[in-house]
């Protein structure tokens, strides 16, 4: 393991991608030196209870309960609930564990006691022994809602009921407009002692920008001195895990790591761009774009190749002079690497 | 076994010691003879579920999936949701199964969908394949609270959480002057197609008592036309399970059947009573009382037992003379049995 960095890093994440990112960040940065920032809107009511899919992947993976084999849930998880659900005639297609659900139970009883979904999270993380720092993008509720030919889907109905089968036309984020940022979130973004915002390889449209599409997010990126880099999700025109690649390809975007810099970079947000191995092709196309690309393998197949990766993504992003930074002033366009 | 009679009986049930009549009477009864109407004054808000102790052990009973060691929950019962809520640092004083936990939030769904208490008991008996109707007593919140020598305590926090440990003064079971019985069970009560009303050997106090304190109950078992007969769930001085026999001594009663039958008795309820053979020498004491006594073997260890006493007690009910019932009429002092 390389020498940890001093400084703050912050990551948003959604689920599985985002989880092995963070977890090398976590391992490779003291637990005070990391804010993992999840996105809320895959997040949905289910048998009563609230479901924070990416919250939990998250916290299970940092707290080295979760399930490697499902990517989802826990590790030595029981199905016990579920088949007695099943016999009275109950939803199954969520496929809630019997050690899941109590995380389930626990927090949506915390929120109807009047905790904000933060709290409820820091609790969790705590009793859990997670020491890096996991907050929800928001205390508000944001759904992704998946616009598909044969109509408008609420994000897990797509996703695990259909199982990401109709084709997709868009997306939009309800609730998003009267929804803020978790305080503890934008503070931190605007903090001194933040050193790089790290977007995380996770899909970009339904786990990153429903964090970006909260009000104030963009600007307080743009107006950071900490650099924003982020890890593509796409390796070889596929995607490691989940719908990204065909979610590209279905809105008629190039399925490539350059497709996802584009996406980023149209809203003037990044500073830089890690991509595979398998892609080192396409780095001075995104090179061209204005952004310094790290070529390394992002594929994070063990725990060693979670610390390296997260350690290279932080060297880099400790590289990017944030002196010849534009951001906030500059049109991507106009400007050069 | 048996032939079964082709009566409709109704037996008012607590939790264990009921639910085994209430099997033997399931199994010595067309399907659509059995009404068995369950306290719900037992029922608590936990972990933000509706847990509804009497109406599930006796759901549980008649389809076969009650857990016989424990006397509560379901066989086969698996433990990871309440261990992982442990380590969240939930309230675990209370065992939820995994299994059990099913029936907890599929209830609390439908009842925060808009389904009363009793549409949502006969969806889940219907789903398990109980062939006899279960009823909660009603659709409405009864709290039984224990008064006791250090102040008042809900019944869970007395009977689980407190291991009945603290000395009773009384009972009060708040929202009992605003409940109204569930419909399906008072309409029962007045069904003339009704032969016979059975209370089951449950505690007196927190078990039958607050069904019989509904709103109309106690008006509509006195004109009814079919007889009310009770089984002590005392035996030798002692309960064969739970607390109702130190409740007595608390009370400052006599632990004996006969004290049992007194109790019903002074509310002029009762048209028969049924002892085990071990309280043979109080059958005059409680013939006395104007009630007809049946000596039998009231413990009921095997399934055979259990349906010999159904039998038993049925036949009993239809041996009292109703024409010579005049509860409605004469106080029990002036009565002579």
């Amino acid at each position: 393991m390389k020498e940890a960095h001093p400084t703050h890093c912050v990551a948003l994440s959604g689920g599985v991608g985002g989880a092995k990112l963070a977890l090398g960040l976590s391992r490779v940065l003291p637990g005070d030196a990391l804010t993992v920032v999840c996105n809320t809107a895959d997040d949905f009511d289910h048998l009563g209870l609230r479901i924070c899919p990416d919250l939990d992947t998250v916290m299970y993976t940092l707290a080295g309960i979760a399930n490697r084999v499902t990517g989802w849930g826990q590790a030595h998880e029981t199905w016990s609930f579920l088949e007695a659900l099943s016999h009275l005639g109950g939803e199954t297609w969520f496929r809630l564990g019997d050690r899941d659900l109590a995380t389930h139970v626990e927090r949506t009883q915390r929120l109807r006691a009047g905790e904000t979904l933060t709290e409820v999270t820091a609790t969790l993380c705590q009793a859990l022994g997670v020491t890096a720092r996991v907050l929800p993008m928001s205390d508000d509720p944001v759904r992704t809602v998946v616009l598909t030919e044969t109509g408008e889907l609420s994000f897990q109905h797509y996703f695990v009921r259909d199982g990401c089968a109709p084709t997709v036309s868009g997306f939009r984020f309800a609730g998003i407009d009267a929804a803020r940022p978790s305080p503890a979130f934008l503070q931190t973004l605007e903090d001194d002692a933040t050193a790089a915002t790290l977007v995380c390889p996770s899909n970009p449209f339904v786990s990153v920008d429903p964090v970006l599409a909260l009000d104030g997010v963009e600007e307080a990126l743009r107006r950071a001195a900490a650099p924003v880099v982020a890890v593509s999700p796409i390796v070889g025109g596929a995607a490691i895990k989940g719908p990204a690649a065909k979610m590209m390809a279905e809105l008629g975007m190039p399925v490539t790591a350059a497709g996802v810099a584009r996406h980023y970079r149209e809203r003037n947000l990044l500073d830089g761009f890690v991509i595979d191995d398998a892609d080192a092709g396409q780095a001075a196309e995104i090179e061209d774009l204005g952004l310094p690309t790290l070529v390394t393998g992002t594929v994070m197949e063990t725990l060693a190749d979670r610390e390296r990766l997260a350690t290279e993504t932080i060297d880099f992003a400790h590289g990017i002079d944030s002196r010849q930074r534009d951001r906030a002033e500059a049109a991507p366009p106009e400007r050069s690497a």
